[in-house]
């Protein structure tokens, strides 16, 4: 069944392991997407996902608003609208939002039974 | 290997089919994507996607910028930024620019070896 849906109307949940950063699912399983999911994150001010990978699990982002920092494997990138973005399976990676603004970046992931995350040390260098 | 791109980097290339409508691929199988792919479109003023289906491959879309007219068998839906759009398989879908200003919209598919497209004659009472 198609589904037409502004991101406004979608609830928002705290994004596990992060501080200040919500996710929202815009389409998902639920709505009977077969093969990878569409998910929105925002990062409020001082907003930070730690390091972490995903062992079987790839994301293809773009970043929607503002500005912030991701980490790829202990190199930093400053990004902001119009980024696009490929973090492969166990690719490390880091968000933070050091401005005054939010962030929003849409992070698209394959549709899996169990969605696995392995949390990290960030390498002092990325620091 | 991870990547960091702004879409202002990538070429567009007229979109198959359509007006004054180009496509970008943001994210592909040649920078290794696995299982899905992200491309940008754009809808210059006065562009058109005819009314199409895929049998094998649902898009999931979300919108960026403008505002532009989407018909999904044959129910027409004026969308505009932070609208995400859930298209399954053989779901016949077109789109128009009938705006001032250019619109753009993501879009991905999951990757396969032929991306099959059949066009269809799109019904009167949704013009």
């Amino acid at each position: 069944m198609s589904l037409v849906r502004r991101d406004s109307e979608v609830g928002r949940e705290q994004a596990a392991g992060a501080r200040k950063t919500y996710i929202q699912w815009l389409i998902d399983r639920r709505d009977g997407a077969p093969n990878f999911e569409l998910r929105k994150f925002t990062l409020e001010p001082g907003g930070e996902i730690p390091a972490h990978l995903h062992p079987d699990i790839e994301h293809e982002q773009y970043v929607l608003r503002g500005e912030y920092t991701i980490t790829l494997d202990g190199k930093p990138y400053k990004v902001g609208p119009g980024t696009a973005i490929f973090i492969p399976a166990n690719t490390v990676h880091s968000y933070r939002n050091d401005g005054d603004e939010p962030a929003e970046f849409l992070c698209i992931i394959p549709r899996r039974e169990k969605y696995g995350v392995v949390w990290v040390e960030e390498e002092r260098g990325s620091r």
